[in-house]
């Protein structure tokens, strides 16, 4: 594939799509009317930053750029919808790779049955960047933020978490099934998707709701990656790591026992208190200090 | 302005807007019900591709990047209004030049009424990355697409040509105000912006309509930077220079001299045909074969 290709194969993706009325023929791309409010977020990946475009497959690569941004989406309790595409290409990368990177990416923006609304394809001596804008609506109308989670709510995760940079970070799914399905049925107070280790995002629900939280440590989930560690050590990875990609929401308490029947893959980690911002373990009442990757860039998050 | 401060600056530029219901404290930013179609672009500026650092101004880099996207928005009719902003920073630039970018950028975001809706600011070793993705809705309910061109149809220009790179290219102004005024006013046929030169835009509308042109060689605006040169000169540099941001549109004939009394500031360069794709100087008849620059690159460009 040369640069003219490769923008041609860009091109007939977007004007495939039934979602968008007008693809690369002008001079925007038009969207067909949204009555619902609408959510947007931003993720730009660069070689050397967020990847090491040496270490990584094409594939891996398409899969985190768009994953990520829809495990934001998600977090909102969103339907991805559309997508732009910026790139900016190394003259000396392998053809093929970009040829792969379009192609995974393009197959997984259909498994999403996310529309590819437009892009911008340039070719320079710097490092690949990949940034995706992606648009969604709440399922439910109105999104699920973070600042609703209230005193005695308890608190979920849809799966294991910690050592996700042994491979998880790259090939995660996020739980967009499952997490519209809850969306759908149940009354969630607040949620957030996990990018920055549970302490700190948990620490983000606990901030916008003026809420503190309990956690129960033997119901931590910890993945298979760091199953072999000695327990504090698991722990703290569930808590520090990051880049799970997995969804922590609450509910009332009320419901919680419904939910674990219908969906027993949740895992219920521990309770909201009236401790402001305030973590503690639930058996000994001692305070949680661990934090996870706190250095905020993104706006949104 | 460290790292930190950058990132806080941004944040709270965005829950400033009145325009977006959330800004930066959860996952996706918020935005209101929208009732009418959509319309997005996007468009990615690279240091040492589109601008040399060391020689723009935070001020420039800031207009040109955000005038572009506007062009693309006006060039169907619309009105922008909400964008996103990606931020690659090289580790070693100087913050000052980062606060005035940032300065500057939002002011014009303030002078053009669109809402900062979310970002994504990263630091790396790499060189400066700008990217933008901006939303927009059509004035009048429906957007003037490049494809409505008719035979014997008058095309206007908004402004002068050719010669952009000796500085308007970096400090131009979309002409949005007058654009919009002539969207409400008058049925337009068809509309671009000269981004790619005069001759190459051009063929954009003739291409999707289906029909030829005739331009009227003395009526071709020239640039004031360009008034030295042979006439012949002019002519070359009007069809191929490109950056001019200018508006080019075509109307009905009957009301092509309603819009020259109320508008004088337009220049009618020439009439529709129906030669497929063909251009030619009204004079002699000859073909116009100069074209500007082709390799496209951007899917909505």
């Amino acid at each position: 594939m040369d640069e003219l290709e490769i923008i041609n194969r860009i091109e007939t993706s977007l004007s495939r799509s039934p979602l968008v009325t007008l693809g690369p023929a002008d001079d925007c791309a038009i969207l067909p009317s949204h009555p619902a409010i609408g959510l947007v977020t931003t993720d730009c990946l660069m070689d050397g930053t967020h990847f090491i475009v040496s270490q990584i497959t094409a594939r891996q690569l398409a899969n985190k750029v768009l994953c990520v941004n829809i495990s934001d989406i998600l977090a909102m309790g969103g339907v991805p919808e559309y997508l732009t595409l910026s790139l900016a290409i190394p003259k000396s990368l392998n053809p093929s790779f970009v040829e792969e990177f379009l192609e995974s990416f393009l197959s997984l923006t259909n498994t999403y049955s996310i529309a590819v609304a437009g892009g911008d394809t340039n070719f320079w001596d710097g490092p690949l960047v990949v940034s995706i804008n992606l648009t969604g609506r709440p399922i439910k109308g109105q999104p699920i933020r973070r600042s609703g989670a209230c005193m005695n709510d308890h608190i979920f995760v849809t799966g294991a978490l910690g050592g996700s940079l042994a491979g998880h970070h790259l090939d995660f799914s996020p739980p967009m099934e499952l997490v519209h399905e809850l969306v759908r049925q149940f009354p969630i107070t607040s949620m957030i998707d996990i990018s920055d280790g549970l302490a700190t995002d948990l620490r983000h629900i606990l901030k916008q709701s003026k809420v503190g939280a309990f956690l129960i440590k033997d119901a931590l989930p910890a993945r298979d990656t760091i199953q072999n560690l000695s327990k504090p050590e698991q722990i703290k990875r569930i808590l520090s790591d990051g880049e799970d990609f997995e969804i922590c929401f609450t509910v009332n308490s009320s419901i919680a026992e419904t939910l674990l029947k219908k969906y027993p893959q949740l895992i219920r980690i521990g309770f909201i208190t009236d401790e402001d911002e305030v973590i503690r373990w639930s058996d000994d009442k001692s305070i949680v200090d661990e934090r996870g990757y706190e250095h905020k860039r993104k706006s949104n998050d």
